[in-house]
């Protein structure tokens, strides 16, 4: 099974990413799984170690993809 | 059954984007289509028309989704 992960801050640009974008991921190939760093900054540093710079991102087997631009990294910090 | 439409222009960001995320849209829910703006232009219209600024981005039931950017539309006319 492969590993999606969808980042994300709670922004509109966020959330519609996610209503839209991570829904349409592949249930049977990909296990989705859904982080928001505001809620969980802990998780903050295994997102910059993949790459993400910004948020909403999904990260498909350790690859970033920026969707949109809802907040940079940095100003979750 | 739901539209995806993922426009790219070749360029090495659109490659890993097309490999990675629009491959792993769901066949089951989505049709996906993949149109390369560079060689059949005809069709940028419509992707400006759908609110496409930059490529590769992926069009899901008529909302635009950039994913990390290689170049903009305006490149591209």
């Amino acid at each position: 099974m492969s590993h999606a992960i969808f980042y994300h801050a709670g922004c509109p640009v966020c959330v519609e990413a996610e209503q839209k974008l991570a829904e349409a991921v592949d249930p049977k190939r990909y296990q989705v799984e859904i982080v928001h760093l505001g809620e969980d900054p802990a998780r903050l540093a295994e997102a910059e170690q993949a790459g993400v710079q910004s948020v909403p991102a999904l990260v498909l087997n350790g690859t970033p993809f920026h969707i949109n631009h809802g907040a940079d990294l940095a100003a979750l910090k």
